[in-house]
């Protein structure tokens, strides 16, 4: 790295510097704050025209990256709505790729807090212009529709990447760079030492993206990494490559522009038949390892990965209890808005309802479970059957796996509201289901305390409400969850949900029945996770999140007399 | 826990509330600063002059605590000055002792931190009024001589732990308690959310204390453990029990004054024979474990504590590369000081000084390999001449196990000092030897490379100070350490040795040849440890040392319209 390398990011640090400040503040006051605009119509009335073919001008070609020699070329992505993509992207050997990024770590370690914070942040203000592009290529991989695609791909998840960024140089911010110690000796000359602390990286991070949430799931691990001094390999899904390269492209053109090596941050592909995390996750050299997708790999990369630091979000039993209600239609519309969004594909939503099968008290009176249970269903039915408007909230399912996963927990309880496929009305071939609600006794745990990943719900007909307290801690104790919902007028029961909330570490969301729901969750506000229960062993983004990627180095000279 | 007890404790927060914003300003600053005075001088004349009889007090016989049924007493400390103690303390049954704790784990939690911040506070303030009787303690325990044992086992430990709470006050207060949230909607009403935020402990803490330093090792993680909801149980070194039991009375004092369960900070004992850190270490309820002592009881927690935090401070092999001095009589002394001081039992003494076998410049002139040796060798020589200073500096050899590691060393190199034994002024009985120093070539890293706990240091020959500092590095890269010193006038070497450092995460101290030793850390200024080299998997005390030992739980409520 030139001295003008590092002159020309901390010229992008003093010039995004109002940006970081007021980032800093949101995550000390945790108001609403959002630095990226979440309607297109911010965005320049071109890039939006644009979008569209932008990303069909990245279809069925090679998508070309920085990067040691290519071995091999791989990509097989399909859209959820029913076409091929045809990218290929590059492989690299895993010795060549790991060798170049330990070169290109001291120039980035030296250059410093201010000129990375610099460069990362330029990195996120461009992917803030392309959000309208890359939203066609998050729907087209995930499954999301075009608006929460454009949303939830784009400013949501770059407010995750700044707010990441904002926490690491607050922790790096706290150490200052020298100072000087002087010790009072009585009488005699005080001793005195010069000395310097260093933002030291731990090594390679492996951020390990997932195929439903490809750029929001992965943009605070990367950031939070690169921020504080760590080359990044971002390992795509096979079905979510696109997104995550499009990000890696952005990343590197702003770390070439600066004079570092754009392999800083690279992005690494695999397919289903050889897939490559367990080998890199182990490698030595890797210290920092973030990951979001199934129990089973996270457990293992948490018992294995033993020379990293192991970030992981898994699978969880989110819950909501129903205690007693102001106004049910109101809840019924939150909750059939919850469960259809993305088609319960996010990893906020309800899969367990505790209802007591006595049934619940209302404002407007006494609701039988049944009440409870019909009326559930009539919400989804109704708010779907616009189907134009459906598929707008729904998008289409990431998997065939989830596909048929519907269909297979039919047989798990008594059918309340059955999956129905729908016809997209633009896109033919996509893969679209409404949500399958189901009515089980509490005793069948095998059948709601599992996690059934999609748009697969479950009302749990409970003794009572302490009886529903009771169970969703028992199994978000031991399965964990990343939200649990409470509709109670009760004081004692809230204040009972509040407690519980704290024994299992889970987010609690109290009596939402307008426009705000259990599965959202904002950056800057809402600590997305806890790292308190099986569901993930960390929180998006909190201060532990970014506080074991450096080391702090110091040298103390004595001063000259 | 009652409300008198909350707004007691919060009351002493308020009370206490300057010491800790001093400390918060301090740890962000890093000149020197220290609350507790070193000088025996400051301290209530009675209480000095008390200190030998109230420790005589506290000799053959019973110390006890607050705690569940006591199933056996143990117990069989002896002074490395020669006598045993004679103390006994009380055995739980584990399983009665975690149930104990967690059923007080809420009440503590609840209590908010300011409450928990007021408790500890002022339990270091009382530590601090102990201080000249708990330095006897300190001393018939670890074999630190009373001066040190006084600083280092009172102020200097107070200050670590104050320095705890400071990062844990500053990671804890970084969350808002509660926060109104409002996102616009345009024309139409905000969302508006009521949101509240928790400070959630892990669950149980483990801290694990040594022999050599029962209270400076022990209060960090205690305190941090402690402020942050965790309650502790504090395993004792079964030659070094007094201490800590004294340290765990004070605790559960104020605890008790306060209505909280004294038994939330706990005393753990057992026997050489049958140890019980290993169980307590793995059972599910112990969420975080601190640990100082060796490598390989270190790296066994790491591995199977799965289910627990692990911090740990184990063996290193501390390095000093002389390349070139302005005034070698004064490094000589310096160095002499240095490895003399509690005869090399400090985790921070150097083993290896890496030396070129054709000599160094001086700016007095050229000095040969054998000069520098012979130069040392005669300072530590002179420097312990006097055998009651030699005692005072050097204190007693905690071990017998050290004491034979001394002989069995001998052969491991040419003897350029030998340990001799000597014979304590006031002590007949304790066990004194002085530092043995032996000449060994680069290539003899069997010797060196290997930790030689105790006053056993190796002068090693290298081709030149590239090779010097190539070998530390290497040697620091496997085996760990916390300190590296640097004695150059040449500017690229120090540069080198800084680049260094940061490769291998160890803390530099460069030209000490006046009043300042490679072995000291100072708390609110030195990070101990950097947790980034195999010496440490943590720092003490850093943001990531408190930062994991809490999760953060939010609830957010739909504000009424």
């Amino acid at each position: 790295m030139s001295n003008h390398a590092h002159a020309a990011a901390v010229e992008l640090f003093e010039h995004h510097r109002g940006l970081l400040d007021r980032a800093v503040q949101a995550i000390g006051e945790r108001d609403y704050w959002s630095p990226f605009p979440e309607s297109l119509k911010h965005y320049p009335e071109e890039a939006v025209k644009g979008a569209q073919s932008a990303f069909e001008g990245l279809l069925g070609r090679h998508f070309a990256l920085a990067g040691p020699e290519s071995v091999a070329r791989v990509g097989a992505e399909r859209s959820p709505y029913g076409f091929d993509l045809g990218v290929s992207y590059d492989q690299y050997d895993a010795e060549a790729l790991m060798t170049r990024m330990q070169a290109a770590l001291p120039a980035w370690r030296d250059a410093g807090p201010r000129a990375r914070l610099g460069a990362c942040l330029e990195m996120l203000q461009r992917l803030n212009a392309l959000s309208p592009t890359l939203a066609h290529a998050v729907m087209h991989t995930s499954g999301q529709a075009y608006m929460m695609a454009f949303q939830a791909g784009g400013p949501h998840a770059q407010d995750r990447g700044l707010e990441a960024l904002a926490y690491a140089w607050r922790a790096m911010a706290e150490v200052p760079e020298t100072a000087r110690w002087t010790k009072p000796q009585g009488k005699q000359e005080p001793l005195v030492l010069d000395k310097r602390w260093h933002i030291v990286p731990r090594g390679l991070s492996l951020v390990i993206a997932c195929s439903t949430f490809p750029t929001w799931n992965t943009y605070p691990g990367l950031f939070a990494s690169l921020a504080t001094g760590n080359p990044v390999m971002v390992k795509a899904h096979p079905a979510a490559i696109l997104p995550v390269a499009m990000s890696v492209r952005v990343a590197q053109e702003v770390l070439a522009e600066l004079g570092f090596d754009p392999a800083l941050v690279s992005l690494v592909v695999d397919t289903p038949e050889a897939p490559v995390s367990q080998r890199l996750a182990l490698d030595p050299r890797v210290k920092l390892v973030d990951f979001t997708g199934s129990s089973a790999f996270g457990d293992w990369l948490e018992a294995n990965a033993r020379q990293a630091q192991v970030f992981t979000e898994k699978a969880g039993i989110n819950s909501v209890i129903i205690d007693s209600v102001r106004d049910f239609k109101a809840v019924a519309r939150n909750l059939a808005f919850s469960l259809s969004l993305y088609s319960g594909q996010m990893c906020t939503t309800t899969q367990a309802i505790y209802v007591p099968r006595g049934g619940i008290r209302a404002a407007d009176g006494f609701l039988s479970f049944d009440e409870v249970a019909q009326g559930l269903a009539g919400a989804i039915r109704c708010f779907l059957a616009d189907n134009e408007r459906a598929c707008a909230v729904m998008g289409a399912i990431q998997s065939e796996a989830t596909a048929q996963r519907i269909q297979a927990c039919r047989a798990l309880g008594e059918v309340l509201l059955d999956s129905e496929a729908r016809e997209h009305p633009q896109f033919p071939g996509a893969r679209v289901h409404t949500p399958l609600l189901l009515k089980v006794d509490a005793s069948a745990r095998h059948a709601y305390a599992e996690e059934r990943f999609g748009p697969i719900a479950f009302i749990v007909a409970t003794d009572d409400s302490a009886h529903s307290l009771r169970l969703a801690g028992e199994v978000i104790g031991e399965k964990g969850a990343l939200t649990l919902g409470v509709y109670s007028t009760d004081d004692a029961v809230l204040d009972r949900a509040e407690q519980l909330s704290q024994e299992v570490a889970v987010a609690l969301s109290i009596n939402f029945d307008g426009g705000v729901f259990v599965n959202q969750s904002a950056a800057f506000s809402d600590f997305h996770a806890s790292g308190g229960n099986p569901a993930a062993n960390a929180s998006i983004t909190d201060g532990a999140f970014v506080s074991r990627r450096f080391v702090t180095v110091q040298s103390r000279r004595q001063a000259l007399a």
